[in-house]
């Protein structure tokens, strides 16, 4: 008799099956006994009934600690009052091991006590849906480039630059000297833009931010294409396709998903492309027509990045922001050199930001300067130099922060719950 | 007109593009002067004749500095003895961005320099075909998981813990504490194999080991399964279909790189299930019939694993390690308790060790010995004996090194050029 995981249920009615997983819920009924088995792709209702096992398997079905791992045998049937359509009827029911007292209950813990206990906390069906939407936005992510003839790299995570700015890096010992952990593989990126033409970087980035707010982790995960030749509006282009692409699969892999987690997929369902592109100067108007305060130059803030997504059915992408609030490698307007050629889309509902790049300068003089004007250490940043001496290109990329974007395909108000383990200002286990 | 990239010039024969790229190479010959244009996805040779062309356009064809950046029309012409099969006529060459004189030539130079000129180096033909040889790779494991139905998760990589022992730890200064980078996902693979039953984790690990061999880089990628309910042969299986995946996605997709790699493929046809399996003790016995000395509870090292290799015409599983050469976690078997559950698999052709797996301990009295027995610190690792107390089960795993899998599938020697910016004991820029 063959092993079955839940996923292949389907294949088996009126079939002895073997099951193995764990006790997600029970209860009795008089002469009947229900399991709720839970065995990592899904969940089924096990009916124990006393005539069809021994009267000792029929005692432990009543009593069996939640969490305890089983190996269960029985017939499967088709039942369309069951959450995924079917039921088994028990025939054999046997320990692998006894769960102690499960500290989990259905009670409302608070978040601080869920995130002590993050590796019990996944087994809950809330927290394997968002690791399964996740997984499918990551696969969808890089299957959406390599279609496109993109080549995946990956970008040292251990570097001797800061990318983002200096005042949020984490300081490693390495050997007798010191690495930083990487802010963004951007820049490698480009570099491997310079060898291979398109190209993204998948991986973990690091910022050491003293911020205690919804969308901040200290460890995230972006994916990050580059491409030579590409403009602003080809790269907004590419965005948009990624996302919609992202979302479609979310709507076609993770609905049940979708529904456990109370979804509204209405305002999923409308981020179709052409998502509206507006400059930096048009959305302080939408700022201020929304009576915010708000003076050119400064960077939107959360709040900000709230209002104006409200503002509009979709994602929205915003153009030309002041150079001023955004990195050094930016692309001057050469319409207007106040500006950066920069854009970054917020998600719908209010989610912010996900999206964050531009084109980046290809001028070896203006990138000098404005590793100056930055007061950065040009040492470490010779070899990016290098990239406007030998044979410069246009071109530009941009990075999808994924869990800020798995929060908003899922709706729910913390990214903490979007990645298996995440790592906070104060939070460093499990 | 069209900008076309190289991978699809095929679809344009006859008609007149804009291709843009890098000038990999030139040479002038009378009347007719002969680029190598480079755009990433390929590379083709651009014929520029005087009757074409601007005389200034012509005369800059034997001038233009390597690596300087162009963009060329001209008709695509079918043209058997070319490399890729096509030829392209210029009618317009404009340039984008002088390069200055390129450091790289067609000369021999040291590894010491390339490694400091990386960004540059990636642009070389072996180069490229080693990054998408890579990304080949890393896709395909992904993609056999996937189609198993494995959720593909991210470990965090700033840890409380040391998973590999506590002498190769990189220390990051965490706020106002410390953490460590991750040394393996598998810990936090375990705990999400008993939420979602089957898991991969894809990310960085990294070892401060002060050695300086071929096979060793401090910043390493794998990946890595985590299986509930499968024992060690279970594991095996899995890992033999996993290798033969990937050997068989690199003869498919990757001919043209393996042949610049001057790779020796019959080796690689050979690599087909079943692998050769044999115990620890068997492989000390292909030692000594070899001539070599070797204890019985000494690990292998680098030499011992490549006669052990070069023993079988495929990849060989050895398994039943003395418990005292591996870690922690490792399940001792039950028919000896001297050995482990483990198992390692070395590549064919004296490649060494490129998986490492087996089964994890599940008994919480037997894995607190053993915690206690290799001297860790018992405070980070309580999250992991909680696994044990609620539901443990038979579970199983192991980790695949892409930089060994790619050094062994291209048949070079070092590791050190698999990846894209390598990290070694005193390599950290750029």
């Amino acid at each position: 008799m063959d092993w079955v995981t839940l996923d292949r249920i389907g294949q088996y009615t009126g079939t002895t099956v073997e099951l193995r997983g764990w006790v997600a819920n029970r209860r009795s009924s008089g002469r009947i006994r229900f399991l709720q088995l839970r065995d990592g792709p899904g969940t089924i209702q096990c009916v124990v009934l006393a005539d069809k096992v021994t009267p000792e398997e029929f005692e432990f079905a009543d009593k069996v600690p939640y969490e305890s791992s089983v190996i269960i045998r029985g017939e499967v049937r088709e039942d369309r009052r069951a959450p995924n359509g079917y039921e088994i009827t028990v025939t054999r029911l046997e320990l692998v091991s006894e769960a102690e007292p499960y500290p989990i209950s259905k009670k409302d813990h608070g978040v601080g006590f869920l995130m002590d206990h993050r590796h019990l906390w996944l087994r809950s069906s809330r927290q394997r849906a968002l690791l399964k939407l996740r997984a499918v936005i990551t696969r969808t992510a890089r299957a959406y480039f390599d279609e496109l003839g993109f080549i995946g790299i990956e970008a040292p995570i251990l570097t001797p630059t800061a990318c983002e700015g200096t005042t949020s890096l984490f300081k490693v010992g390495y050997f007798d000297d010191s690495a930083y952990l990487t802010q963004s593989g951007q820049l490698y990126g480009e570099a491997a833009a310079m060898a291979l033409g398109r190209i993204y970087v998948y991986g973990p980035t690091f910022r050491a931010e003293k911020s205690k707010t919804r969308r901040h982790l200290t460890e995230f995960w972006m994916i990050e294409p580059e491409m030579a030749f590409y403009d602003l509006a080809d790269t907004i282009d590419l965005a948009e396709g990624l996302v919609c692409r992202i979302v479609s699969a979310a709507l076609e892999e993770c609905r049940p998903e979708l529904s456990l987690l109370e979804r509204d997929i209405k305002p999923l369902e409308r981020v179709v492309a052409p998502f509206p592109r507006i400059t930096y100067a048009e959305a302080v108007e939408v700022l201020k027509n929304k009576g915010l305060e708000f003076a050119w130059g400064d960077d939107f803030g959360g709040d900000e990045e709230t209002v104006i997504s409200e503002a509009f059915d979709r994602p929205v992408f915003i153009t030309h922001y002041p150079a001023q609030v955004k990195a050094f490698y930016m692309k001057r307007d050469p319409a207007d050199p106040r500006l950066a050629l920069a854009v970054d889309m917020l998600a719908s509902e209010g989610y912010g930001e996900v999206i964050g790049g531009g084109q980046r300068e290809d001028s070896l003089e203006a990138l000098e300067k404005s590793i100056e004007a930055h007061e950065l250490d040009r040492g470490p940043l010779e070899w990016y130099l290098d990239l406007r001496r030998y044979g410069s290109v246009p071109h530009a990329g941009f990075g999808l922060g994924i869990e800020r974007t798995v929060a908003w395909i899922a709706g729910i108000h913390h990214v903490r719950e979007t990645i298996p383990f995440p790592r906070l200002m104060d939070r460093l286990y499990p």
